[in-house]
């Protein structure tokens, strides 16, 4: 099938420029000397997990139990999963999975600690913990000072678990604009995890992993040499809102390899191209999507449509199709169902969005 | 299952509620003299469609031809597409429908109604068609002047095609918050129908489906007398920003009827507590979700996580249960699989939202 025959809205990979992605990323890793652990929330994608620990990564990170429960059933063998439960079911359901991987979650309070260890005991099992620590984020983590040490006492002394490390993820990071802001913020995040490595020391416990670092800042956390791995998703793709970063220079950087492709099915009563993909097809937490093919810009958009401001020239005709740009790759790849994967023009691949939802 | 026992994020539904909703509006219909055919954009879901026609609804909308193929699929026999098209193999889908179901769909251009004629020749049936007028929303619809004299005697000069009447939706209406605002432009809506009425009936066309209306105006559509069919979506739930409107007295009211229950996980290092729900639970292109049963807000929302920012009294623990009002139904809905119908504090029923996606 060729490209032009693909019905849209449809959520398109360019194969060249994903494969290209994922071997700047793994080699970057191996230049770095940091393990590659890519965050599968971003693709929720099987097939391109499997891909990635084929090329060198050394698990997934899921966000949720039954992300983990579907990578898991794909083959992946090593899931960390970088937030806090506490729901009885969803710790059975989590514990139930050591049969079949190794797991890793993380703990932010002590009454997550004692309902996983009695789902690892009632499972006759083992789950390793890391205490995810707030390194500026403000959203799940504990303090950086004697509550990690209490947390990782109280882990020690629970029959089922493990504790392993820290979780140290800076999400807001991520997103800023200037390298010298990210760098200092991620100095910032090296020095607290730092100190609470000594703090644990000093009470005789050792982290064998750090996790953090994501498509903005693994470079830094990598460079830190605090950290064990780095967590990064949307390199696989990259949005419109990751390409608003100033890149740093001698970096490694990311093509645009994901859009969502669209027709122009109307022309409106003031000459405006109507697209056929609104709000149910494109993400705009961080924005409205921006226009990849032409001079023009989304001026506005409903449930299922975009209406085009600048027409230019030439001006855009029904069945025109036109690209898109996400602005945030995670939450639209989460609308759609399948990626269509293209090169040369071709269709080559279809890839199922197996674990897309809001996930329980 | 007790309402309790929900894992989350769930969508949840209050059946005695949403009940109400349903009986509300068909009352209303009845009472205006108008026909009822609800847009099935809103819910996504065959159980709910099909109630909708046995509490007197005369068919539903569907926005997307793989919406209409779920619906017909489960049963119901008219369906209006409220939207234009212009790929052939969507055209072909659209005609194919007509052996199980009455088809009705919009053109706002010429280009659409030669496409539309021959997918309909090649399946040797004859579809039905509005003339969507712009009356004021500024996205499809053609001018309310000679050009849509123009389109009608192109449908009727097509083989496969009827010219039925107009499609005259102003989305934008339906969220003025003011009940004079929405009477003013409805008035206007409603005059912008009569005088293209009036220049049809002069080249002796008859229109005998003139469609519009939503959840916030369907009311002043229907006292227009100008309207023959209304297609409100929202009202079996509604949402906050619909709460957000002035009521007009002595029009029907309807209950926010769906939540998003969540829970919460962690509490974070500066004591807001964090649900298990983000973008990819509850949609944000009409603001935050609000809080339905305490006194706080969501201060930042992220993929899969809402940090709140008043703990209030008593303060929130991990494990507790928050539900949170989607600002905007639609977009909110199209994430979830499934509904989670509950009375009386107990799980009643469980409907899929088969017709969830971006929509082919």
């Amino acid at each position: 099938m060729k490209t032009e025959e693909i019905e849209t809205p449809a959520l398109v990979v360019d194969l060249d420029k994903f494969e290209l992605n994922m071997k700047t990323m793994s080699q970057a890793a191996r230049q770095y000397g940091i393990k590659l652990r890519p965050h599968a929330k971003a693709h929720k994608s099987p097939n391109i997990g499997l891909a990635q620990i084929a090329g060198g990564a050394i698990g997934i990170c899921c966000q949720k139990v039954s992300e983990a429960e579907i990578f898991i059933d794909a083959g992946i063998k090593d899931v960390l999963l970088t937030n806090e439960l506490v729901d009885p079911r969803k710790l059975d359901r989590l514990a139930a999975l050591t049969r079949l991987a190794t797991i890793t979650v993380c703990v932010d309070h002590a009454s997550q600690v004692r309902a996983l260890s009695k789902a690892a005991v009632e499972r006759k099992t083992e789950i390793g913990v890391l205490v995810e620590v707030d390194v500026g984020q403000r959203r799940c983590g504990t303090r950086p000072d004697a509550s990690v040490v209490e947390l990782a006492r109280q882990i020690q002394a629970s029959p089922g678990l493990q504790f392993l490390g820290l979780q140290a993820y800076h999400g807001t990071a991520q997103h800023m604009r200037s390298p010298d802001a990210r760098r200092a913020t991620i100095a910032e995040v090296a020095a607290i995890v730092r100190d609470v490595k000594t703090l644990l020391a000093e009470q005789g416990f050792q982290c064998t992993v750090i996790a953090g670092g994501g498509t903005g800042t693994f470079y830094l956390e990598s460079q830190s040499t605090e950290f064990t791995e780095i967590q990064p998703g949307s390199y696989v793709f990259l949005d419109a809102d990751y390409a608003k970063n100033e890149p740093e220079p001698a970096v490694p950087t990311f093509a645009q390899s994901l859009h969502v492709l669209t027709t122009v099915i109307s022309i409106g009563a003031h000459g405006n191209p109507v697209l056929d993909a609104g709000y149910k097809a494109l993400a705009v937490d961080s924005g409205l999507p921006s226009i990849a093919d032409r001079k023009a810009f989304i001026a506005k958009m409903s449930d299922e449509h975009s209406v085009i401001q600048d027409n230019g020239t030439p001006s855009l005709q029904p069945g025109d199709r036109v690209v898109l740009t996400p602005s945030h790759i995670d939450p639209t790849v989460n609308l759609h169902d399948w990626y269509v994967g293209v090169r040369h023009g071709r269709v080559e691949v279809l890839w199922p969005i197996a674990a897309r939802g809001p996930g329980l």
